[in-house]
């Protein structure tokens, strides 16, 4: 074996392991693009079906390409019988991350990809069917109801909402709804992105790639952070209580969830944006509590630490607002994230090398094997 | 962000990108150790369990200790009622790997880890329940027959060739199963074991790493190569038709499958340990066509292309004489390295940092939102 280089950076960090058209992270005057578009100005104008399109195929739909788009995203929302019987095996204290996990794996043994000419489209169905196969198994194990899985909405946003509530949303929840799906659409070699990459760098199928992904995004350093937000926020009824918490919490070196980011390191331009409209769900739903405990919190962090908030931090409390559970904060992540998974997953494929790395051994020298009797 | 360094092998190909203590892949004198030792001493003298018990704990067992892990991995092989009852949702034209995925998957929502103390069992049930995961869902699908999933053979070899079969093992049968499930139980960094690691570095779920390691090894550039062997050795009536057949391929620039590897470079070691065996069962079976054809291709490679046969080829033809369909070659492949997998994510949970390389930006540059009308 020729000998191997050393990484310096734990974790690769700052280190460049293949190419992307996706998004650009951090760079200088813009904090986050979607194939040269700023998150801000997509996430004030365009809606995720949009985004989606765009992530997929290069470009911003026009009227047309996006009315067929949502066309099409709609009539793939029903789930197969053997799904639905499948998730109602599934226990009502499961993870939810467990959840999709095992959906996806599971639509992948009825819906194969028998070749990537189908890409696209089962990326369209992983798109559309996510919401379902969540509130699907929320509804049966949570509330013993068989649910419809195919609604009206022609927003993925609104038809999430209206399959967990059992009624349609108002206008301003599908629009903070559509902002939260596109502000967690892509983020460039994450770990679940990274991960779904390496799964396909060994030409295996969508699916599988998607899956891993999903296991990879549930863990607390990743996709748990926003869930671990709301717990920490929820735990104050006040702003002065939550100023002495998190002053008690830095005290004790406590890790504080929904601050600071690996690659962000003056602000990220999600929070920005997320945190306008958890103020505006707040007024809506007259909160006097979880939103200036927040903004508490969030100040506390930026006076002691110079911390800012990332995308999860004020995405807690706004979903609250909404009435979503937080124990579905991740899967909604998911719901997302499925849009950059697929569309790396498309890149890894069209200039494909097995990702297959060496590592530094540090374990015992070679020693010769001792039998059974004589140990 | 700082300057991200560009790193020069496609697919991380020789680059260092973390520690372990498990195996040695590749260095001189010793083509592959688990631990220290040479996996063809190993190959030779021990047991499968001996094998797990030496990558999970560092150490080879004692007589007792040894005893006591048979015994509590005979204790784990019952399927619970609702995972059975996902399998026998899963079509019979499903990709085997794609049932040993979801069963994964599955397992996790019924037993859950509920956190990282549990990481020993967690691994030991899945080693465990693999087999009749793998076998329920295929004599199911295949036969319409309702398995037992335990049974009093004492090893996994044993255990698995009796849930396919119907039928107790011949000891030789038993012997070469416990050779093959050696040969492939760990082997450093390649992709899907790299794969569950990214998973476990977001400190995820130990199924979530099985999980993504499973869909991973399923790409036929990485665990699907057996079973690309086989249909390839089918082909051939004949030593001299397989010549021929392998020239023409060689002039056509076909992809050969079960030849060279990333690492080695000059043989594998697991395939002398596999010839031997194939060609011992291939005397029982009295078989003269399908070993004679393999040799046949394996000489012709090293003539032509100094290509060698890696763990892959020999066995095919291993496999096939006892009796195995050759969809189930890679599901048994991940029923051996779900040891190596589960061991690295001990390893990375034990020092751990998330694994969140950068990309090269290729895509377009900063471009203002264009509203739907403009468009």
């Amino acid at each position: 074996m020729a000998e191997a280089k050393v990484l310096s950076g734990a974790g690769l960090r700052g280190q460049v392991v293949g190419q992307t058209a996706l998004s650009t992270v951090g760079q200088e005057g813009a904090g986050l693009t979607y194939r040269g578009y700023d998150v801000r100005e997509l996430a004030e104008h365009a809606q995720f079906e949009e985004v989606a399109y765009l992530l997929f195929k290069g470009n911003l739909p026009t009227r047309e390409q996006l009315n067929d788009y949502l066309n099409a995203l709609m009539k793939l929302r029903e789930l197969p019988l053997a799904l639905k019987e499948v998730l109602e095996r599934i226990p009502a204290q499961t993870h939810p991350m467990d959840v999709m996990r095992t959906g996806a794996s599971m639509l992948g043994t009825l819906e194969p990809e028998r070749d990537f000419s189908q890409q696209q489209a089962i990326a369209d169905r992983l798109l559309a069917a996510l919401p379902a196969i969540m509130c699907y198994w929320y509804r049966f194990s949570h509330e013993g109801k068989r649910i419809q899985c195919v609604t009206d909405e022609p927003s993925i946003a609104g038809h999430f909402l209206r399959l967990l509530h059992g009624k349609a949303p108002s206008e301003l929840h599908r629009k903070v709804m559509n902002v939260s799906l596109i502000l967690y659409a892509e983020h460039e070699f994450n770990a679940s992105t990274f991960n779904g990459r390496v799964c396909a760098s060994t030409l295996s199928d969508m699916y599988s790639c998607i899956t891993g992904a999903i296991g990879t995004l549930r863990g607390p350093l990743h996709g748990g952070a926003n869930e671990a937000a709301m717990a920490m926020i929820e735990r104050f009824s006040s702003p002065q209580e939550a100023i002495e918490g998190t002053l008690g919490m830095l005290e004790r070196k406590d890790k504080i969830m929904g601050f600071g980011h690996a690659i962000y390191k003056e602000s990220d331009p999600r929070n920005e944006v997320i945190k306008v409209w958890s103020k505006r769900l707040a007024e809506e739903v007259g909160d006097t509590v979880l939103f200036p405990v927040s903004e508490a919190i969030d100040h506390t962090m930026w006076e002691q630490k110079k911390l800012f908030p990332n995308a999860d931090f004020y995405h807690a409390s706004a979903y609250h607002f909404m009435g979503i559970p937080t124990k579905l904060f991740t899967p909604i992540f998911a719901c997302s994230r499925v849009t950059g998974w697929a569309s790396h997953v498309f890149e890894q494929r069209a200039n494909n090398r097995i990702i297959r790395p060496s590592a530094e051994y540090t374990g015992e020298a070679q020693r010769p094997y001792v039998p059974l009797e004589q140990r």
